[in-house]
C-alpha cells in the first residue's frame, strides 16, 4: 500500500497578510525509513505568529526556503521508528511541519507525557505557548505582589496565560485585546482585573483609567503604537518581557516605531527579548507548575481548532486579522 | 559688603537647540544663611545632555520651573556654613546650578576627596560622568573578554570613558563620533580599535567592516537612526545599556524611532536604561577603580573648559552641535 504525504510548501514570500498563493499544496509518496528516522502521523499543528517571521527572515532559525514544507510545531503519533529514542505508538511533539506525516530524525522532538489533560490541550497549556508565558513573565517580568501587569494580545494563547499567571502572583492585570468578546472572556472567565478593547477605546486614556498606579510590567506581544502607549504609563524600574511584535509582522511599509524610547532611560526600564527554546533546561519546572495551577482551577486555556490540513493557510490568517482567541490549532488527523 | 549672586534662569522652554533667549541673566543680593544652609562659591559647572531634558520634561527629577535658576551639577568651595556636615573651605560637589554662589541646605552634596588629580578632573573621571560609564558598561553591559563593544557619542565625556573601560575588560571597542579629529583622538590616544565618523561614512557599512563578529554590547548615547543601525549588527543575547538618546533631545518633530525593534526579540537583546544616582551606594567602588585605572595610565579624559558663567548658554549648545569633545565644563571662579 502506498501512503501519500500531503503538505503545504512555501510558494512565495508573503507581502502583508499571507495569502493562499503564498502556499502550494503538494502530495508525495512516503519513502521507507532510513536508519535513525521516525515516521509520525501528525495530529495537531500549532499555528503561531512567529511562523510569519520564519517565512521572510533569518532569525534564531533560518527562514523557510521556497519550495520547502512550511515549518510549524505540533503533536503526532509515532507510526514507525528506526530511532531507539522513539517507539511506535509514542505521542511526540516537535517541528512536525505543515504536512500529514513527518519523516525524519525527530531532532528536538520529545514525548508528550500522559498527564490527564486532552491531547490538544498540551498546546494550550504547555509546549512553547505555556513555557513562553511562564518564563517571559516570571523570569524577565519578575512580578511582585501588588504590581500592575499589562498584557497585549491578551486573548491570544500566550497572553491569556501570562495574564492568569500574573493574577496567581498577586498582580493587578490589565489586558489589551481587539474585541468586546475577547475582553469579556479575559475578565469574566480568566479573572483579569480589566480589559481594553483597543479598537474602540483610546488606549492612552484607558491605560490611565485602568492603571491608576502606573504599569510595572508590560508583557509585549504587539509592538509599535501599543508599545508607545504603554511606555508612557510605565513606572520607574519597570520590566518589558518582549515576546512578540505581531502588529508589525505583516507590514509592507517600515514599522511605525514608538517615538518615546527615551522613557527606557529616564524610567530605567528593562526591555528584554526572549525565545522559549533558551529555557529548555527548565521546561520540566514550568510544566509542573502550569499543570498544578490548571488542576487547581487557576489557569484556563481556550483552543481554536480548525479541521483538516487543507485549512492551515486560511486558519493562519486568523492570527493577524483579530479573529483568533486562545490557542490556534489545525487538526490533521484523529487523536487515536 | 554686599555680595551679588549672578545666575542664569530658565526664561522659556526651548524648542530645538536651546537659544540665548531661553535663558535670562539675573543678579541678586546674597541673603544671610539660615540654620542648616551652606554658601558655596561655584568653581566648575558641569554641562550635560541630560540638562536639556530637564528643561522641558518631568523625569526622574521635576523639570526646571520657568524663572528658576537653571539646574546643573558642579564643584565649588564652601565659603560659609551653618550645616554641621560641611565646613568653610570644604570642596564639594552637587547641584550647584547655573550661578556664581549656591545657597541652600546642600542636599545631595558631597565632599570632593583629595586624590591628587586636578579639581576639574573630578568631573572628567569621577562624578556622574565616570560613574555613569562605569556602572552602565559593567553592570548592564557585563562585558566579557573578546566581545565587541560599540559606543556612540564616543568622544563625549561618558562615551570616551566607557570605551576605555571596555578595552580594560578585553573587548574590541568601536566608537561612533562626528568628526575625523574625534575619531583620531579615540583611536590614537584612547586605544579604541576603530572609529566611525557617522557624518562621512555609511554607518551600516562601517559597522559591518569594523565589527566582523557582530556587536555584543552597544553603549547607547544617541538613539534613533544610530540605534537602528547597531540593532542590525547585534549578536544574540547582546546588551544595550541605555545611557542617553542625545540625537532626539532637540527635536521639534517626533523622534524618528528605529523601525527594527523586533531584533530585541529574535536576538534576545536586553536594553536597559539607568540613571547614575541609582548606584549611589556603590560610588566608592567606582571611584577607587577609576582612579586606579587612571593612575595606571589606562584611563584618560579630556576637558573642554569654557571661561565665565556668562558663557554657559553658548557652551551648552556645543553638546548638541557636535563641537564638544570630552567633558564640557564652565569655569565660574578660580580654583583657589
Amino acid at each position: 500500500m502506498t501512503i501519500m504525504n500531503k503538505k503545504w510548501t512555501l510558494a512565495a514570500r508573503p507581502e502583508g497578510l499571507p495569502k493562499a498563493a503564498d502556499f502550494e499544496w503538494r502530495t508525495e509518496e512516503l519513502k521507507p525509513l532510513e536508519e535513525g528516522e521516525i515516521r509520525v502521523r501528525n495530529v495537531y499543528l500549532s499555528l503561531d505568529p512567529a511562523n510569519r517571521v520564519w517565512m521572510v527572515r533569518d532569525t534564531y532559525v533560518p527562514m523557510v526556503g521556497l519550495g520547502e514544507t512550511m515549518r510549524g510545531g505540533g503533536i503526532g503519533i509515532v507510526e514507525e521508528s528506526r530511532n531507539s529514542k522513539f517507539a511506535a505508538g509514542d505521542t511526540v511533539q516537535g517541528l512536525i511541519c505543515w504536512q500529514t506525516y513527518y519523516t525524519g530524525p525527530g531532532k528536538g522532538f520529545s514525548k508528550v507525557p500522559p498527564v490527564g489533560i486532552p491531547l490538544a490541550a498540551h498546546y494550550g497549556l504547555f509546549g512553547h505557548i505555556g513555557y513562553t508565558a511562564y518564563f517571559g513573565l516570571l523570569d524577565i517580568g519578575a512580578p511582585k505582589e501588588g504590581e500592575t501587569l499589562v498584557v497585549s494580545a491578551a486573548a491570544g494563547a500566550v497572553g491569556s496565560l501570562a495574564g492568569q499567571i500574573g493574577k496567581i502572583k498577586g498582580c493587578r492585570v490589565v489586558g489589551i485585546a481587539g474585541s468586546d468578546e475577547k475582553c469579556q472572556w479575559i475578565t469574566r472567565d480568566l479573572g483579569f482585573d480589566a480589559a481594553i478593547n483597543y479598537k474602540t477605546e483610546d488606549l492612552r486614556v484607558a491605560l490611565k483609567r485602568h492603571c491608576p498606579n502606573g504599569v510595572d510590567i508590560y508583557f509585549e506581544n504587539v509592538g509599535a503604537a501599543t508599545l508607545e502607549a504603554v511606555l508612557n504609563r510605565m513606572n520607574n524600574f519597570g520590566r518589558i518581557p518582549a515576546c512578540g511584535m505581531v502588529s508589525t509582522y505583516n507590514r509592507t511599509e517600515p514599522e511605525p516605531a514608538p517615538n518615546n524610547l527615551f522613557h527606557i532611560i529616564t524610567k530605567r526600564l528593562k526591555m528584554q527579548g526572549f525565545i522559549v527554546i533558551d529555557y529548555a533546561a527548565r521546561f520540566e519546572e514550568a510544566r509542573a507548575e502550569l499543570l498544578r495551577w490548571h488542576q487547581e482551577g487557576r489557569l484556563q486555556y481556550r483552543l481554536d481548532i480548525n479541521q483538516g490540513l487543507e485549512s492551515a493557510p486560511s486558519a493562519f490568517r486568523k492570527l493577524f486579522d483579530g479573529s483568533n482567541t486562545g490557542k490556534l490549532l489545525v487538526q490533521i488527523s484523529p487523536e487515536t
